[in-house]
């Protein structure tokens, strides 16, 4: 066995150059193309900061009635699409259906030098939202829904083909910025998939796929969805106090607190969401879950030392909106097309092939034995 | 911008252990869990190679039938998958039929406590060569093909689903060892990538989905299908001696030559599966690809000082057992989810987030400007 060290799970190594975002980085925080986090979330809207992530800048007005007006024009699913999300039960892992619905795509409206990088990114940001909720009411209520809505955002798009109704205008903004900060994030483990199937110049989709697989894991993506089943499990703060003690005690791990990046520093993302979290009890008259959450936060701070990342404070906003829990990884994917999108791009603009090596620790050299002479 | 070095593209950093194989080590070439890659490629069958890669070990007589007997047993495809594939499009690229039916196969037969990775790993492997034949088969023919055959072997079960006849011995035997040969390489691209997915502890589907994207590109599994559109532009050797050298001359790539990892080392694969061109192509008696290929070897061998890869040689002998072209890069996945799977299940038995940094290059921060004072 050879002796070089190495860092497992390339924890701390660089993989590549990108100019798309910084995170954690001393005095710069978490920043997209050079916006610091909290302006963007506080002052944008989704379309403007998809649009900076992908193109590099922010759009100025006729750039950005436009490229709300394209993204509402591509909303339709076509014929065949409908055929294959039907094929797909209704038990099936929503992630899975658009892991499964992206690929199908790539073969119904394939990339070519016509239909090139920039027109698949927003064929997917488009469509992803349609894709989710055709397969979710097709199952849930027997209905082929309409996929084309008057709601010019994808906050309100989602919430509106969620719901069949027009969304709550606090829901709306809600929505809008907890997609601002799950829209990118450096090489996070389903960027960096993107990175490496688009290293081999394979088409925009595949790297699409990967990266919707990579991000459905519960170390990545179903963080959130894991840090919902936590809080609904406690009706007051004391008894969040009792039993998340007692999950700490038995060795069990807290999921949304902690970050490989931020490591023990904050999540500039965190206090946004949490916000907008109170916000959203305030609104709906209903403080448990934030107030079981701002118990579980204390706790863990004090305990482990661990701040609490994006994940955490999602789990209760989102359940504010109306979302269904197992619908909060999909939401991750809705936005996070635009921060994969930009760093596809990226990586053909100066691509080299993602080839690392391994350290052997299996058998020496042995001689073949025929299998009549085996056992 | 930082000014920490690092390795584009990963070049030469460990990302990992593995005691699957090693390749290009000083002193061990090519082996499998400690078998020299000849050895195998000569006595084993890709069965016999396949289950060593999975279980770490060669199987007995017992063992091997009942491992055959259990993949024989796993080659029917499930209605839902049936109709999924039959909406992907005649002009579909193969290799995205596969990565979109491994990915609804998951929402069919999701991965489960009880169907756990091997089951999963056996079924993928057993059913493959049935989800892309039956789609092949439906397109060309109009024909719903029955993918259940008394073929006892993945080789011959390919063959026999593509062309609709017994397969002949000899190929038969050239496309057994292709797929012994093709079943493992270590932290190539799409295993790699595989295990980036895995790494989220994502299920089973969604690593293969992956590695199958990332294969796809020319850079790794499509570059037997560039070899083959080089040798068979020429009739002659002295034509291709000559085509090559203007391409060369104008600076184009020569497809099936070099590697990341052997660099200017022979590829240990390459002359076993030249050995199968020679032996096609005299029992065909038709020379021409393989004189063709010969001779573009010495040519670039003399003028870049690059070896063959295993690609090269395995085109003229794909060919000769009469494969379509573009059916090239989809072989190369019905023998790698031998290794796929062995480095999913490894990652897994020790897994560590992959999680890399970037080195940024972008802007340095600036002040937000809103919509209406831009431009």
């Amino acid at each position: 066995m050879n002796a070089t060290a190495y860092s497992p799970g390339l924890e701390g190594i660089i993989a590549g150059e990108t100019a798309i975002s910084t995170v954690g980085k001393k005095g710069r925080g978490l920043s997209y193309r050079g916006y610091a986090i909290a302006d963007l979330a506080a002052h944008a809207t989704f379309e403007e900061v998809a649009y900076l992530l992908i193109h590099g800048e922010l759009p100025d007005q006729g750039e950005y009635d436009r490229y709300r007006r394209r993204l509402m024009g591509l909303r339709t699913l076509p014929a065949g699409l409908k055929s294959v999300l039907e094929q797909l039960p209704a038990s099936s892992h929503p992630m899975d259906v658009l892991r499964t619905g992206c690929s199908a795509l790539g073969t119904l409206e394939p990339e070519t030098a016509e239909r090139g990088a920039h027109q698949v990114a927003d064929r997917l940001l488009a469509v992803f939202p349609s894709m989710l909720l055709y397969w979710y009411q097709f199952h849930r209520t027997g209905r082929h829904i309409d996929t084309v809505t008057h709601e010019e955002s994808l906050a309100g798009q989602f919430l509106r083909l969620l719901h069949d109704r027009p969304p709550i205008e606090l829901h709306r903004r809600a929505m809008d910025a907890s997609f601002i900060l799950y829209a990118e994030h450096e090489f996070n483990a389903s960027t960096f998939s993107a990175r490496v199937t688009a290293s081999t110049l394979s088409d925009f989709y595949a790297a699409v796929t990967s990266a919707i697989g990579t991000l459905r894991g519960p170390l990545h993506g179903g963080a959130n969805e894991e840090a919902m089943r936590l809080i609904s499990r406690f009706a007051t703060p004391d008894e969040a106090e009792a039993g998340v003690r007692q999950t700490m005690a038995s060795g069990g791990k807290i999921m949304g607190f902690g970050h490989r990046v931020y490591k023990r520093q904050e999540d500039p993302r965190s206090a946004i969401i949490q916000d907008w979290s109170r916000r959203l009890s305030e609104a709906a008259g209903d403080m448990r879950l934030y107030h079981v959450s701002e118990r579980i936060e204390r706790l863990v701070r004090e305990e482990k030392g661990l701040c609490p990342n994006l994940d955490f404070y999602s789990a209760s906003a989102y359940h504010l909106c109306g979302i269904p829990t197992n619908m909060f990884t999909p939401v991750f994917v809705l936005a996070r097309i635009a921060g994969w999108s930009a760093h596809i791009i990226e990586q053909r603009s100066a691509n080299k092939l993602f080839r690392p090596t391994a350290l052997y620790t299996g058998p020496d050299a042995r001689p073949f034995v025929p299998l009549d002479q085996r056992g």
